[in-house]
Order: C-alpha cells, then structure tokens, then sequence
C-alpha cells in the first residue's frame, strides 16, 4: 500500500464540479471522500451505511426528518443507516466523508446527481 | 442512535491529559477519537487495523522505517496494518484518528502509554 499523506486544501483545489466525490482514502473497507456542495441535494437513506460528513469550509445544513443540524467549519455530523437526510450547502461547502467503499451518493435514490463510479484523486 | 454534531474544537478543551484518546464518534463499526500530543509516543504496529490520523492542529512527525513524513494542520496520513510506526509531536499536537473500535493505541506493545479502556466525550 502507498504510503502517501494527503493535504485536503490541495486535493480540493483539483475538484472542479459541485456534488462530485473523490476519493482520497482507503482504510478498513472504508472510503475517505472529499466533496464540494452548493445548493440542495437530494433526500435520500442509505440501507447499510453510516454516513459521517465532517465540514472543512463553509457551512452544511443537514435536513432530517426530526429537523435541521446546522454543521459548521470543523464540525462533523454522522447519518446513521436508514435516517433519511437531505443536504444543503447555501454556500460552496467543502465537505470529508468517511462511509463504507461502494457507498452511492444518492442512496436508496437513483437520478441524475447519482455517481456509480467515483475517482480517486 | 442519537443524532449530535460534534464540534472539534469544544471536544479538545474537554482533554487536559496528552495521549489519552477520546471517542467522539462511532459509524460501521469504526471510531473517531481525538488526542492531544505532546513528545514521543512508542513504536508499535497493528495487526488488523489500518489508522488514520488527521492533524487539526499542529504537526505530526510520523515515524517509519522507510522514513518520516512530516503531517501538518489540514492533511491526513493513513497507516497501514502491520506498519511499524511512532508518532512524534515536537510541540502540541491536536488529532482526529479513525479507526476500528477496539483498536488498542499501543498495538502490539504494551507499556505505561497503554489505553484499554477509552471514554467517551
């Protein structure tokens, strides 16, 4: 395995769309993923995954069903298995993830925001 | 499960003591803990467990037999199972690791440094 030390600040710089994860990490069956967000996503669960998006810049609302968490720069949220959640980056939000490798982005939803196939950077 | 945010920052003020990592978080069966650092820690290795650490505040000076890398504020560095290493914060250090729970902080060494049983805040 590379042994490689990852700078988040320069791995985001080479992310140039919205709603388009990278990969950055593997451990443990799971991935680390960095995202940048502007706008809503999609409601969505996932059956088997918990979902933890720890924000780097800006700001994510996280909509639940029981109401909103507001995740702010250096903060980190976890979505269990089977809660359904809504994000929504008013601004440009960068955001980590850590889920299980395979996660799909829109869960139990398949449409057009849905990345079957995510690249590393 | 309980549905919280986790502030980095509060959660640090919350540790008065280096190296006695605290659970912040725990998803698929894998844990997010954070410890301050401060001096060198203790070669060792883990089995079955990869490690990440991601350096929120300071520097991490990571030991390996291959050489260092030096990991700094923003950037992350996975260690993989079986890789013998140390950790070394030249000043304080304030990290976020992942790992599976139950990981031992020492691994296959047992000493004074030793953390069987970690709380959570």
């Amino acid at each position: 395995m590379e042994l490689r030390k990852v700078n988040l600040d320069e791995k985001f710089e080479l992310i140039k769309e919205y709603e388009s994860p990278r990969i950055v990490g593997e451990l443990n069956g799971q991935h680390v993923k960095l995202s940048k967000l502007k706008g809503e996503f999609v409601w969505h669960q996932h059956e088997q995954e918990d979902e933890m998006f720890y924000v780097h810049r800006g700001r994510l609302r996280m909509q639940l069903r029981s109401g909103d968490v507001m995740i702010n720069e250096g903060e980190f949220f976890i979505v269990p298995r089977g809660v359904e959640h809504n994000p929504v980056a008013e601004g440009e939000c960068w955001i980590m993830l850590f889920e299980p490798a395979g996660t799909i982005n829109t869960g139990d939803k398949t449409n057009e925001k849905t990345k079957q196939q995510l690249d590393w950077i």
